[in-house]
């Protein structure tokens, strides 16, 4: 091993236990703990994150990553190795700028906001919440500009921290070619609305009969219980400590049952991610999914490729009819895919279908555009969310619960994570275009054998964590970079078939 | 404030952040973990606590609390700054003796040890673990080592840290007197034993409904559910990040009634402790209980005194019949009592009735002095224990996990813990004694109203945190120092009583 690369180690073994601590502390807000604790949370929160910044910014690592960015020595690490020190210098790059004294604060101020955001929310009153979303946003801007080059806008900044590459040019022509695409699709679809009942959705259905099946069926789709646990939190979600312990949540709802489901597929489609990654990276910055959009191209790849597919159910349906045989008894296997799929434009992101799910993250990638480019304040925002609501899904939010504090993403000042959602969708639906080529898909489903497509991601995606950037993957896997073409077609093919346009 | 003591805070502060992260760890290992997270939460724990053991060796705590050591700075702080100063000062010599790099690998042997001993319980295999047992025997030993005075025996160093001033001299004549008294007790109980009915507990009683009448006992007695959480684990117990966030658990066994009915008292007594303790020492080394026997009095407090008399089941019984109404039916509130306190030598400590238990305790102190005096090795402990069991109990394990591995303590190097289980009886009896001349405690349960009760406890000794010495307090608020005569007469007379003698 490069001896440079080898003094590196114990500094990332130091700051992945840091890292440990802080995901626990988070997981543990979301899932358990007291509500008297957060600010007490939030304060080991910032003291700890200030460590960590001290354990990665320092001469001693500066030095290392110069001594290792010599062409000479590059030349001696492996693959996995040359990913690691970039993907350490793009970290130690950001962190430097930033005093750490701001950093902590920081720190400290987000894990005090997922309180204040979740109170606000309770209440449904965006004001209680509007100067920490501001001071959140200012936060943002000022570390951002910290490291802009010339001429960078902030936001450009933001997303390349999601998804290295995907600048607004990238994104605006990729949600343009949606937009155009998707709009007069979906007004198709919802004139002829009425031709799918999915009545059988709002019945009643315990939390713990919920919390079982979902149990199974994230076993049944590869779910490693040994090195992951399944709990409940107010929304679905995924984190990883590390590939060894991998951590999703779920929410019931007793008159849904399709919420709970398809949350068990989509956080399992996370898991199995960050459970397939090789040890070799284990605790290292490449340890993890590469970005957002392609750890969303695996939840979405299983939630609707998979999981809303008629041969994914075949062996399925009748063990869900088993579930709840009172309130099934009538649904056939037809009536439940069309139900599952059937497309209505809604309020709530997370409760959207597929089709109309893009349209709410477009949503979301404008109001980012124009809260740092000062086109909108604070203040306004419920008001240009409405609008955008009303403008492109024909509804419209009757309170800030169901409008603007839906997602909590802006509290942990995750701005620009958004359009990842929609990136992510594209890229699983150029995954799965390919692997239909290259494996029997369909048969797999039909016979509940979901061994082989576990195994195909991990051998072409999940192992290799942070490796390889986003569009080298797509490339390596695919012979092709991100094409939104894919996803355009898919959905145009599958609801053209489901309404018979 | 005195300026050195106001340059302790921020190191102080920046302590409780790793303890809390600590803490947390340990708390999730224990009650949701991946099995295959093990090794590597191991090794966070090991970082993080030599981390947190360079924030307080460190050149400027050394000096700051050398300067507050003279009489000029001392009289000058409050006397809880007073005790967080002594407080600090102990642990700094502790920690100061041990070189850095020994102290993460024991921390890290701790971490590693408790799944290997979970491990060799569930296979009651003490084999597996005499090894990892025997590294912490020497650990410990080393470390005391580092401390000790010319002449100090390395027990009294581990018997100190649970409960100062509580030496093998006064603990030797502590349990002899309880030898005298409880063994020819014992002998006449079981003698009469026949007489008390308990076949009621050996029903059927789901572990739902058990979490459920549990969870409302916690809060009958005062425990926060805004500062506090209640899960599960294999044995119960309790854990405090600070004052506002306290954890227990409960362990539900449908075949048994009473083993969660009590540890959920027994639980809520420790927490009511951690949650009662004074604001303004939150975080600080005063922030928490003062010793393990003063906690283990709140917990008995509750489980024994108040828990098992007539006058808690007077309001509550006809509750826990609607509870269970098959199962219960034909018990009346006297069988019910008569049950609860029933005196049966067994080999299990944590199943123990109340008059039998000390003997446990006693084994295990007996065992820890032979463990450190060189006279027992690890590989003779299952022989030695099972002959003391015979000795005083009259029973004899069938194997090691009914034996000598039933307990986790040593597992994480905690020697020198068990006798503060019978010094907290004792003090519980003692704390019993003067309350009931203080307020109408009868009364008080018969109306259930345990406000009361707890606010006493808080204003007395709660509040506190670990200001007071354990003496200090005990005379403090009963005039008194320890005195075992109390809970000899204690369980004299509730024993006489219960069995006619």
């Amino acid at each position: 091993m490069n001896k440079y690369f080898a003094q590196l180690l114990p500094y990332l073994e130091r700051n992945q236990a840091y890292q440990t601590a802080l995901a626990l502390l988070s997981w543990d807000t979301e899932t358990l703990a007291p509500v008297a604790a957060s600010e007490y949370t939030a304060k080991s929160v910032g003291v700890l994150s200030e460590e960590a910044y001290h354990i990665l910014v320092c001469e001693e690592v500066e030095d290392l990553l110069k001594k290792l960015s010599s062409p000479k020595e590059l030349e001696s690490l492996s693959v996995s190795e040359q990913a690691i020190v970039r993907l350490l210098q793009k970290t130690y790059h950001k962190l430097s700028c930033i005093p750490a004294k701001e950093y902590r604060e920081f720190s400290e101020l987000c894990a005090t906001a997922q309180t204040v955001y979740c109170r606000a929310k309770q209440n449904s009153k965006f004001e209680d919440y509007a100067d920490t979303l501001e001071k959140l946003i200012e936060y943002t801007k000022r570390f951002a500009a910290y490291r802009a080059k010339k001429g960078e806008s902030v936001y450009n900044l933001l997303l390349d921290e999601y998804e290295e590459g995907f600048t607004t040019e990238v994104l605006d022509s990729f949600f343009e070619k949606l937009r155009t695409a998707l709009v007069p699709l979906i007004k198709k679809v919802v004139a002829k609305n009425d031709a799918i009942d999915k009545s059988y959705n709002s019945g009643d259905f315990p939390a713990d009969i919920q919390s079982g099946f979902c149990r199974f069926l994230s076993g049944y789709l590869g779910f490693d219980f040994n090195r992951g646990v399944i709990a409940e939190s107010e929304h679905p979600f995924t984190t990883s400590l590390h590939n060894h312990d991998v951590r999703i949540t779920n929410h019931f709802y007793e008159d849904n049952l399709e919420s709970a489901l398809f949350s068990a597929i989509h956080e399992t489609g996370h898991a199995l991610y960050e459970m397939g990654v090789d040890d070799a990276l284990t605790g290292t910055p490449a340890g993890s999914a590469m970005s957002m959009g392609m750890h969303e191209s695996q939840s979405r790849f299983y939630e609707n490729m998979i999981g809303r597919s008629r041969d994914f159910w075949t062996p399925l349906f009748p063990k869900l009819k088993e579930t709840y045989p009172d309130e099934l008894s009538s649904v056939s296997l037809d009536d439940f895919i069309a139900g599952i799929n059937k497309a209505e434009p809604g309020l709530i992101r997370i409760e959207a279908d597929e089709l109309t799910y893009p349209l709410h993250i477009l949503i979301r990638y404008e109001l980012e555009k124009e809260i740092f480019s000062g086109e909108c304040k604070v203040s306004e925002l419920p008001k240009r969310w409405n609008e955008k609501y009303n403008d492109y899904l024909g509804v419209t939010p009757e309170n800030d619960a169901e409008g603007i504090l839906q997602d909590i993403h802006w509290a942990g000042a995750s701005f620009g994570y958004f359009p990842s959602y929609a990136i992510g969708s594209a890229i699983a639906a150029q995954l799965y275009a390919y692997m239909a080529q290259q494996i029997p898909l369909a048969d797999y489903l039909r016979e509940g054998n979901l061994v082989p497509i576990r195994e195909f991601l991990r051998d072409h995606i999940h192992k290799y964590g942070a490796v390889y950037p986003t569009n080298e993957l797509l490339k390596k896997v695919t012979g092709e970079e991100f094409n939104p073409d894919y996803y355009i077609r898919y959905l145009t093919d599958k609801y053209t078939t489901l309404y018979h346009l």
